[in-house]
């Protein structure tokens, strides 16, 4: 069967999923965002393989993610601003995996703002009344473009959840 | 070459991706936020192969991200507290796609408020003085229980970015 190409679904989350559904991705990207720019860099704060690391620095570059710049003769990866946008979506599930996913020591380090010391984690998406935002609180609907697809399912007002 | 176990990584970005890092898993998330609880549902907005979506919705069971019921004798997908704390992340991740790789017609649906019709969208993580936070504002430190590969590393105050 085919590899379905989720570049080429409406979808926002697809297409982000096209660049990020890589489980090696976000991890390369933390890797950046902590200040890594050089392959050997990736390659040993990663334990990656060379040749999945070299495959997934590609796609990002394909993607506008980082950008592969050339520094004393070598290669270097930097984050574009697309990369640097995506600093939010890396929080966002850090905290979460922080939350669901450590053992009973809890997670092995802290992220705070060099500023103040303030540990940071993703803002909490909220209703307009102040309190959390809960799945079955937001409803899709087809944006003015939308084809027929899009029209068919979200058309009518539907509460989701 | 042994594929990595990304549940036994320490990150908890690691952790998440474990469970988040094949690309069907978020859309599958999206659906479940949607309202789809059925094998049959997922097969159909999603046009995923069956052995696969099969595949995917018994690991997000095992990762207690969705739970299997029984309801009027078939199987029902529904989303843990787990899953439903996810929903800030899938929001973060659908911003990123939606802002970085939609089309020239812009992204073909909008996410509202049902109580209020306001567009909603993740909110951007920001320093102790109000403006956005960027990946080099923040540095990362050794939690108490850290490991010594973990304090090798960021034991020393390091600035990231």
């Amino acid at each position: 069967m085919q590899r379905t190409d989720f570049s080429r679904m409406l979808c926002p989350v697809a297409r982000a999923m096209a660049v990020l559904g890589e489980r090696w991705t976000l991890l390369i990207l933390r890797e950046a965002f902590l200040g890594t720019t050089r392959f050997e860099g990736f390659l040993r704060n990663l334990g990656i393989a060379p040749n999945i690391l070299t495959a997934r620095l590609n796609e990002l570059a394909a993607f506008g993610v980082l950008e592969r710049v050339r520094v004393g003769g070598r290669h270097a990866y930097h984050l574009t601003e697309c990369g640097r946008d995506a600093f939010p979506l890396y929080l966002a599930v850090r905290d979460w995996g922080a939350r669901w996913y450590s053992g009973p020591e809890g997670p092995p380090t802290v992220m705070v703002e060099g500023a103040t010391g303030r540990p940071v984690t993703a803002p909490v998406p909220r209703r307009a009344d102040g309190t959390p935002l809960r799945p079955e609180d937001v409803r899709v609907t087809p944006a003015p473009g939308a084809p027929h697809a899009v029209r068919a399912r979200f058309g009518a007002e539907r509460t989701l959840g």
